[in-house]
């Protein structure tokens, strides 16, 4: 060929080589986001399943219907106004730091698989909630903090954390101190978020009656849930879900190694969860000499909600101890609850905002170029270990200010609307129908009719 | 380098380049195509316990059993001859308008992914009709609709609408009109077929026994299932299934865009459930007072079968008429069926046919290109609006002509079906098996067989 | 452009497309072993419910919790040393020849996705015994052979078949003579091992009380399960998984053609799971009169089993076949285990260890390069068929000569272990324990607690 149609050909080839890898890279990473969002979608069941066993078979359609609402009420609310907040831009730099006010209704937005994948993240902040309040709580209740949850309480954090522009994620830059919001896949914004709304409603609501009896020797078989299976099947559909949910955070497969960082924010939800429950286990056979499903279920849970904020980064060792404090504050924490008679059926706090908040501490502790990392260097004797030190520990204190402000968020927002719901009576539902169960009288739908059931074939049956 | 070793390397790496992208291509499409194919597979398990919670406890391995084995007799029918008739070659162009006849057995044909995908299509149309026939079906009279359904009635209908050799996907070309049967994930020849279908044959089965009792006051109650977790259960793996369903008919991630158009398809298809179900919780409340949760989970289901004709070209705001239609439709269609005392157990045909028939409309007239944009046209005086309009009338003509013929199709083949099983007294199960439960006389099986139930340990249970 | 510039032009053009195609692949690869890998995982949940549903509501929570345990135990043991005998290097060649020793604790690994995939396989090994030993097995004992399995046993035999330097990987090449142990997604190493432990285990622990009565005539009828839908959802899970463990056996996206053989893998995986399954329940029904649920469940999976195998280089119409025959094996291995008393639950040795070897045979026989394949070249009289005679019955006789190893490996390591449990009084639980199921005494958690059911409102109720 001569020099100018070597040319051309070159040309040629360059520009269709860089169409295949711009469409066929845009194509994949959206193929991937929804199919981690897809089974994500799916924990959803999870929960709705992990809270029907822990009920009684009174109110099993209504904490049922909960659970299917949620994904449904939040993609309505999602896509209306929380995206916006959470990933909209802003004209105003100051008013940028906080939230985003563009793309509502998703108007002029195009990017579709990081939204949907968005929305299941919302979903999830959601739902945890329910379990906190199971049992007794108005139906419009649900709706409203449903409602506000995912359209303003994560949204807002969504922007914060995870938005470039957002005040947690720019963090705070000086000399060697360089603090960013660390947290890959939502310990602290999905996670804490929701275990701090469950405390605060499990609190305004006040316990279940019968639950914390005078005397109280018999406390903890009080109440029981009703099938230990759904409970176990709830828990197994969560363990599937957040091994997408750590491992989906990654975004995209643009990168080099992302795959890899996939893979690896996968083993690390999966070892944390099970250095958690294993903890718990012995803990709790040490103590009362019984092997514990619904508890080490619970514990596993922690661990994998712990395993969010830093999964990506750390190395496998790591997770042995993200994974073993998990499951201690766990233990800690949710008989603390039910030492201050806090009635939260679920444990939804203890999993949720333990986990999350030990999640954030051991992202820039344990996790690479955490302090561990830097005390090593230190007693190692390695150049700048003392600027490393003083990095890290920088870096542990943003994410506490993040923590904190997390947590006073979410409170500031969501108790007045559960004190004005209070104050109407749309809190809770009244005393006769708690006990009688609230799925005839607001659901009209018995879970298992008795009439439904009869074997027929007497002959059978007694032979 | 000279010029001619230029080339040389040039022409090289044109080649390589060539060949990974073919390959990767291919791979990945494969790997996509795969994946959906999965989770839709996982909607069998989603199918079944929908409706092993709608029946009595009586009834439950008999409806487990059909669940299961529609898979199985699928697989082996569809590829027997069912892939033929759809997709196979004919050399006559006037028989190709109707049906294929090559590739019986896969014989010769190795795009397996292809294959694969359209199975599980396949064994989603013939599990429709279960439900509609629940709890007093001969099992002979199940195999055989089943068969028939997935080596006839639904491979000539793939043929006609999805092969572009099918008459209906040919369309008609005149002037400014080119119609084209615009079924993008199934609404038609999938759920209208499988809906129609189901009607027909709760029509000819007759109404279980004690469903219409002579004093009509309470009928709604009379026959109630035996498990609202089993039940919601489905549901959720239903709504997971269908979110990789319609994403998945993208079918391919080889052209530009097509990953998002994936994204877009969940999102529209989640919203329309969404806006499906609130419709009719609010509705139902408002007449009875309830939250019901079983038929709000019809409603949302009957929202996403909508979603499958335009989910890929419809704009988000399109998904809330999409949905709010499905579910008045939905409740509609099933009064309607109550009214005329036939007694379609799971609701089958209106969720599927009133779904499926409101998804080929919508397809026409809400999503892009369709009449609502027509309309915005004309008034805003846009270019061409009057051939815009006479195009989109013509397009919805079409869909209208194409539905019916779906439906006519279905019947025509089916009715006979169902006719001789009557005749032979294998279509329905004797009174005594009926009132007695199909389980034991059926299959040997109880569901929960009494003797395996006892708790244990007298001390604990009494503490 | 002068020569100079093409010349840069096109090395930076090859750089950036080969580190495009590298890292994408690598990454492609990564999302494909997770995704399947994902789905593989949530087998977990699909023998926990089978086995749930098999066993006595007294032992429910007992058998939910050696499943959840499962996944926990083994990515602990399999993460520290499992994966380093069966992956890691070994200087020594002889040594190599039969467990690796390096990389313990992942140390200096990093492709974590092929990890996390091997994960999950040794996670299914280890699993398939718990259906052998349930309700009577001692909490101690199953820990002990979890962790045994899961970092011994079954790492060495994935040494062996799967490490390209082990054993049986090698083979044995001398003339046309070229074997190599030929397990596609592991019939041998992962199901037959369980399934000849499962059969240990059965024998060794005895029978549950009452399993065999003096008077032989009921004896089918004796222990049942308590829930047939249980039963049902674990074995819709676990199809749904197998098609994932088969398919995503192919391990990587990188090669011309791996999509398709990925999707020909899953549909043999189905077609053989639907041949063994309907050739069950035909016989079953000529034999009994009943279409069994729960057998033909169980003889479906021991198709998916036998499939595993070959199912990459199975002609379709192969799969009849191998689905026939290991529906025929299925039963008659359940028959003769219960002939000779010995007391399998879940059918464990009859399903995994029938259907894995008959995987093993078949895929030297019925696929492609098979004995079936060298007879028809002799008959036909191709060219150098006596060659190909030859080398396939070499290729069989090194499949039985694995398969042996294969047993004989898993019961020497497991006899002993079982032994010293059953002499340290840790192997079966006390006759008490037993009766009164292990629920309450082992886990102070009842699967469904009585108190916790109640329906209130009795007007409804009694309406």
């Amino acid at each position: 060929m001569s020099a100018v149609n070597l040319t051309a050909e070159l040309v040629r080839l360059q520009t269709e080589t860089a169409k295949f890898q711009h469409d066929f890279t845009d194509n994949v990473n959206s193929f991937f986001l929804c199919s981690m969002a897809l089974i994500i979608f799916f924990m959803q069941c999870g929960f709705a399943f992990l809270e029907a066993g822990a009920v009684r078979s009174k109110n099993t359609t209504n904490i049922l219907i909960k659970n299917l609402l949620d994904s449904l009420i939040v993609i309505i609310g999602y896509w209306a106004v929380g995206w916006a907040f959470a990933y909209g831009e802003s004209a105003n730099e100051t008013v940028g730091l906080f939230v985003g006010h563009s793309q509502f209704f998703l108007a002029g937005y195009t990017d579709y698989s990081k939204f949907f994948f968005q929305y299941v993240f919302a979903a999830t902040a959601a739902t945890i909630v329910s379990g906190a309040v199971a049992e007794r709580c108005e139906f419009a209740c649900y709706v409203a903090y449903c409602l506000i949850i995912s359209t303003i309480v994560y949204p807002f954090l969504a922007h914060w954390g995870w938005n470039e522009h957002g005040w947690m994620a720019q963090g705070i830059t000086s000399g060697v101190i360089n603090t960013k919001y660390d947290d890959f896949a939502g310990s602290g914004v999905i996670h804490l978020c929701g275990g701090a709304i469950s405390l605060l409603a499990a609190w305004i609501m006040g316990p279940r009656i019968g639950r914390f009896p005078e005397d109280d020797e018999d406390e903890s078989d009080e109440i029981l849930g009703h099938s230990v299976p759904f409970a176990a099947l709830g828990g197994f559909i969560l363990m599937f879900g957040f091994l997408a949910f750590n491992g989906g955070s990654v975004g995209s497969l643009s990168n080099e190694g992302d795959g890899q960082i996939v893979a690896l924010a996968m083993i690390n939800t999966i070892l944390s969860g099970a250095f958690a429950a294993i903890t718990y286990l012995i803990v709790y056979f040490y103590q009362y000499g019984k092997w514990t499903l619904l508890l080490t279920l619970n514990a596993c849970l922690s661990g994998m909600v712990a395993s969010c904020a830093g999964c990506n980064k750390m190395e496998t060792w790591g997770s042995v101890w993200v994974g073993v404090g998990a499951g201690l504050i766990y233990l800690a924490l949710s008989r603390l609850v039910r030492k201050f008679k806090i009635d939260d059926p679920l444990d939804a706090f203890a999993v949720h905002a333990g986990g999350g908040f030990w999640g954030l501490m051991s992202a820039s502790i344990i996790a690479k170029g955490g302090i561990v990392y830097a005390l090593f260097d230190l007693i190692t004797g390695a150049d700048n270990s003392g600027d490393f030190i003083k990095a890290s520990f920088a870096q542990l204190g943003w994410q506490m200010i993040c923590a904190l402000a997390i947590i006073v968020w979410s409170l500031v927002i969501m108790y007045p609307v559960f004190a004005v719901l209070k104050k109407i009576g749309k809190l809770r539902v009244p005393e006769e129908i708690e006990i009688n169960g609230l799925d005839v009288f607001k659901h009209g739908e018995l879970a298992y009719p008795l009439r439904a059931y009869g074997h027929g074939w007497h002959e059978f049956e007694n032979a």
